[in-house]
């Protein structure tokens, strides 16, 4: 078998490779072979310190992700996650490679709402409205300036000092970033991007414009939620798996909702966006096949020479 | 991390050494601490490959098993059943080693029964019957030799031509075995082992003499069934875990049975067998925890130099 380890992983791993490997994953899951088996919810000796397993099987890949999340790490000055995945070997069972890929889940998570946004939002979006200032936020905003030629990002965070941190971070890496309050933040948006913890909607569906495409990505358990559900009879809904996301994503909030896998737009199969004036919405609640693929991107990339063949 | 290979585990696993580790894994699954999450029943990419993800967390170790089954193997002359063990690190949430362990898997198996036979069984018991001709039926006559004194083992299998093989397999490696009926077998037990897939009783209850210890080894999901369930208010009843051997274990077929779990009698909290003629029967459904321990051990006997330290 073949381990990758987190520096190789972080070295290799990019945003095209990563956009690539979304693509792909988003494809795989809507093909008639796809299989996303239920997670596994553990916790460790601690119980406070989690973890999960989600397994996914496709027409080429199967295997799992094991995703750590041990607040006890802040004592230490450790991140909290850790993702590991496991490529099962196809042809024999046995597990054919593990790849640290820690560093590699950001651009993952991030690439997802880039290949979403890209095939859902106007071509002409210039004003992305960012609510959330967290570590996976910053991966966002620059994933969807790789994709639109962004003139304002406009960051809406609960923390006056945490935003104003957050704003001069992004903007240190050449985004056109400033703090803004919701209202105006919302109906000047062309794209808005939730990247949090919330419980309760982020914003009135009233400050929305016709023609805005929103992409929620925090929502991935049941009780999240980001997005006003009064939208939802407005919008065209867009997300990974659709019967995840009506469980434990933005659209559990959501009564009859009518979902479309985006994988279906990729593949031509379903239509995305219509009209300029169209409101889309994507959730990503996230799946398993997207670290699949994510893993088999990261060995591709690898030569021989650098594996570490056991 | 740690990756220890399936060469180099098979190498360093030993009866005694399983038998050690499967005597800590049944104590720490009675220990509050512990707990054992939902099994995740997966496939691969052709869906007659299966695999699966057991996970569990006790007062020092936390992990999971991915235990693959794939019928495809047979027709290249790969082993149909594939076992890596992951530990994750309770101080951190990584991957802390990746053990390869399909040979010590079996050692697993028949160490379970090992303990708890010999926490069980009358000490004078020199009479083996086991029903099961199979890869595994030969690791737990084994086994069960290295804590009993065996005048002989009776073999009863479904086909005699096979069951012939495995007897001479068995008398090759020392071990008194000839073939024999069941209910003759049954009758001059002091200890029966069944090792099946069976989804029926392999015997009748008044064939059971006082004294006999028996342990169930192939009921591990719904609809398995070796043992006749009218035994069970004659007799005395044990299991790896009460919750997971009532719902997939031999005692799916008990109804209100009272069970006790190997581990409090192994650490001192429960009595085991009380008198010579009880009759004492052991279910085996197979627990996460085992294989942590497992892996644990062979961890343990590694130097630092025969790591390969990534």
């Amino acid at each position: 078998m073949i381990l990758i380890t987190e520096d190789q992983s972080a070295e290799i791993v990019t945003p095209e490779l990563a956009f690539a490997a979304m693509r792909e994953a988003f494809i795989a899951a809507v093909s008639p072979s796809a299989a996303i088996f239920p997670v596994v919810l553990g916790h460790g000796s601690d119980p406070q310190n989690r973890f999960t397993v989600k397994s996914a099987a496709g027409a080429e890949l199967a295997g799992l992700k094991v995703g750590a999340y041990f607040p006890t790490n802040d004592d230490r000055g450790l991140p909290r996650h850790a993702s590991t995945i496991l490529l099962i070997d196809q042809s024999t069972g046995r597990i054919s490679a593990l790849v640290e890929g820690s560093a590699a889940n950001c651009y993952r998570t991030a690439a997802a709402d880039e290949v979403a946004t890209d095939a859902l939002a106007r071509s002409d979006a210039e004003v992305l409205t960012l609510f959330g200032t967290g570590h996976q936020a910053a991966y966002e905003a620059r994933a969807i300036s790789r994709i639109r030629n962004l003139a304002r990002v406009l960051v809406v965070g609960r923390d006056a000092g945490r935003t104003s941190d957050f704003v001069a971070k992004l903007r240190q890496s050449g985004l056109p970033a400033k703090a803004e309050d919701a209202e105006t933040a919302v109906r000047a948006a062309d794209i808005i991007v939730t990247v949090t913890t919330a419980t309760a909607p982020l914003f009135k569906e009233e400050w929305v414009q016709p023609g805005t495409h929103i992409s929620s990505m925090g929502s991935d358990a049941t009780g999240k939620q980001e997005l006003p559900p009064a939208l939802f009879t407005q919008a065209r809904l867009f997300c990974d798996l659709p019967e995840q996301s009506l469980r434990i994503g933005e659209f559990q909030h959501a009564a009859d909702a009518q979902l479309t896998a985006i994988g279906s737009v990729l593949n031509g199969n379903a239509r995305g966006r219509e009209r300029d004036r169209d409101i889309t919405i994507f959730d990503s609640s996230g799946i398993s096949l997207q670290d699949l693929h994510m893993a088999q991107a990261i060995l591709s990339h690898f030569t021989e020479s650098d594996k570490n063949q056991c």
